[in-house]
């Protein structure tokens, strides 16, 4: 037994392996790596070889794992190991994977070289399969389900049911529960293995299936709501079905795992201001890439900031030029009042409830909010400047403005993630650069206007 | 079959509920509550009533349902619901919960009702599990483990396994694999339950175990390491193991999920700068709470950077006043860079691999990305100036500062996150408040010591 896999993979062993490729050791890769890792780990391997190494070893392993480690690797490192292969070896692995797997594989290709290879599969079930997941679009129950399940007519019994299990149990890895459908291919409720375990032969599976707990998603349903069901329900596994209840696959906990985590990875990205889907070893270029839309969207903003400033400000600057020390300070504060903003609702639109605010209560219960922390921040930032030695008049300034940019920056927070997300946008960008410049913006424009009006300039 | 749950929460169910609870209606809570709904959609019911309301809603469901919403219940609605019970009727819900979830809610109690609670259990079998479980630490595979699993000696044969699964069938509910041991309680190796059908009554369990493809914990493993090994091989419940190799619990993917999805939460709040674990349906005062802290903190900065301004800056705003209008832009650029950079650490910091880039590999591919962005940025931002009509030596100050400013920033962004990671924080919080108010600070220090540099003050 392997107790604890992931210390089997070292440094040490990815060299002996870049050693056994160079030597073109297939034995090694037969003995060392296909028989003693898992296909999770040979996977991680891969991450680490160069493309020809990585090329060879993929090649060497037998089609079983290969066609596994395959399905755990990312887009783009697949993608190059396929271009070298025929439609027939390209079909062989594609016929050893779960229908989900092999789907989401397939949508990577060119349109032709995806007929060829669903034209070449070996098991037509599959191949039907697959066709009948092609077209779900992306992000929605059907796209993530998988056609791969064990399901039982209500009218038989208990025999019926294990030979059932035994003609699909190469197809279905992992079973949790027998689903029950009527003539019609109607699912009508799930019986567990525990339950088949302990029941006789000759048991009806009508007298013994639960139809009182089954949870079952629409096909159209989009995988946030998959999400949000599954981790309510605590389920390992959910069936997928038609608009007419008919049992059409079911998507394992696994993949949602994965979404989850996506959608985290996603939401953090957006937040900070990377474009696509960045990982520190990506190349210096694609880093380079990943960061500067936003930096160079900041820095627009900064030459706007620059504008206002130079506009609203200069005149101000130049009769006191003591208020130009609290830019940052008013800007800096507005974006930290927007970001906490927009952070809350990210949250609230992360996990919704049935029993949601509505925006206007949102609304008020933002500005009560913002009252209470617009008037301690003011009232600290008063004595703050008093205690600094600046004159009552530069105080007064500076603490209007800043009771005014929290009690503004609290409403763009709150209203630009609601609007991002009924546009359909990724609302995690409104607490990214984003909100943070036109934070700048208004604060600059705030100060600066109570700066000339206490002033009267 | 209810096909789609949550579809049967809403507002006017919550009002019948209130109407019925006002009305001292049992019926209606078993008839319509009870018997239709499922446990979490009861719990989030209860988090839509009264304190009173859901009280009475609770003590009128059965001890059975009530426990399963007690379980899914925030911590402090079920203390408050807690203290207004008898040990002995405590002790009747927790006898009715899982080893892990009746843990988790004892150790929310005082000590000295914790104890009685125990005494008091029907279950002894239960007692004895809940103190093997109290012992371990928050965030230990030991602490996410419950006793509740179905294991197999290894000299069985399935007729004995069989027996086993009905023995404990009822305090198991979900069975995915039957654990394997010897003698001594050491795992061996497991069998799943499609295995077990598909196997002959005198089938030896030695002969069909898998003893290659299992992956245990060891309790002592944080729950970081957790989440990724059961990810990275697709499991949906893992056994935890003694540093002897012997059987103590197993740990299901519902509460692997529960704590991705807290981690989630936990970063975002970080990176926005809210303190503890905030949600929008806050009361105004606990959503302050959450907020101020951090305000605070940021505003501290501010008046900091009101002072590096007043000392480095004003001599230069003096001469050239022009000069203020871009301390927005510095400040914001490098607090954009900061961020982008320590996001991408985290990144990093949740997917750990094997194979890590050492921190001088890391901070070499920084300092390229940062030379790159710093030249580009650079150069734009001279170009922008010239086009808006700055002078020549004012753009050089402008651009100077800002490549300075993105090197500098990319190095605090890189390095925050590991070393508060080291020291046991949330790394998260490098891509926050703290970050953005260190780098104005960095910013402007730099912008000033530029100017005062190219005009010779």
């Amino acid at each position: 037994m392997q107790e604890n896999l992931p210390s089997t993979l070292s440094k040490e062993l990815l060299e002996e392996l870049q050693n056994a490729i160079e030597n073109l050791d297939v034995a090694f890769i037969k003995s060392k790596i296909e028989d003693e890792l898992h296909p999770a780990d040979i996977a991680a391997l891969v991450y680490e070889l160069q493309e020809e190494e990585a090329h060879f070893l993929l090649e060497n392993l037998s089609v079983e794992v290969a066609s596994e480690v395959l399905s755990e690797l990312d887009e783009d490192i697949r993608k190059d190991f396929f271009k070298k292969l025929s439609y027939e070896k390209l079909a062989e692995y594609i016929n050893l994977m779960d229908s989900d797997d092999a789907v989401d594989i397939l949508k990577e290709l060119d349109i032709q070289v995806r007929e060829e290879v669903i034209a070449t599969l070996r098991d037509r079930q599959k191949a039907r399969n697959i066709i009948h997941l092609l077209p779900y679009e992306e992000g929605t129950a059907g796209a993530l389900m998988a056609k791969e399940l064990i399901k039982a007519n209500i009218n038989w019994n208990i025999k019926q049911c294990i030979e059932e299990i035994r003609r699909q149990a190469e197809k279905v890895e992992k079973v949790y529960s027998i689903y029950v459908v009527d003539d019609k291919n109607i699912l009508k409720g799930r019986v567990s293995l525990k339950k088949i375990i302990l029941s006789s032969d000759d048991t009806l599976i009508a007298d013994i299936y639960e139809d009182e707990d089954i949870v079952a998603v629409e096909s159209y349903r989009t995988q946030d709501e998959v999400v949000e069901i599954m981790q309510k329900y605590d389920l390992e596994a959910i069936p997928v079905v038609n608009v007419q209840g008919k049992l059409l696959g079911r998507i394992t906990i696994d993949d949602i795992v994965d979404v989850i985590q996506e959608r985290a990875d996603a939401e953090r990205q957006a937040m900070s201001g990377l474009s696509g889907d960045t990982e520190e070893d990506d190349s210096v270029w694609q880093s380079v890439k990943a960061r500067l839309p936003w930096l160079i969207i900041g820095m627009a903003g900064g030459m706007l900031a620059a504008s206002v400033t130079d506009m609203l400000g200069q005149p101000v600057i130049l009769l006191v030029s003591v208020l130009a020390n609290f830019t940052t300070l008013i800007a800096g504060t507005g974006g930290n009042v927007g970001i906490q903003s927009s952070s809350v609702i990210l949250q609230s639109l992360a996990h919704k409830s049935v029993f949601e605010l509505s925006t206007f209560q949102r609304l008020f219960k933002v500005l009560l909010i913002a009252l209470l922390n617009g008037t301690i921040l003011g009232i600290l930032v008063l004595l703050f400047c008093l205690i600094f030695g600046y004159e009552i008049k530069v105080a007064i300034v500076v603490s209007a403005a800043l009771f005014s940019v929290i009690l503004l920056a609290s409403f763009t927070g709150t209203l630009t993630p609601l609007v991002l997300n009924r546009l359909g946008f990724n609302p995690a960008l409104a607490a990214g650069p984003f909100i943070t410049t036109a934070n700048d913006l208004i604060g600059l424009a705030v100060y600066f206007s109570v700066a000339r009006l206490i002033y009267h300039i």
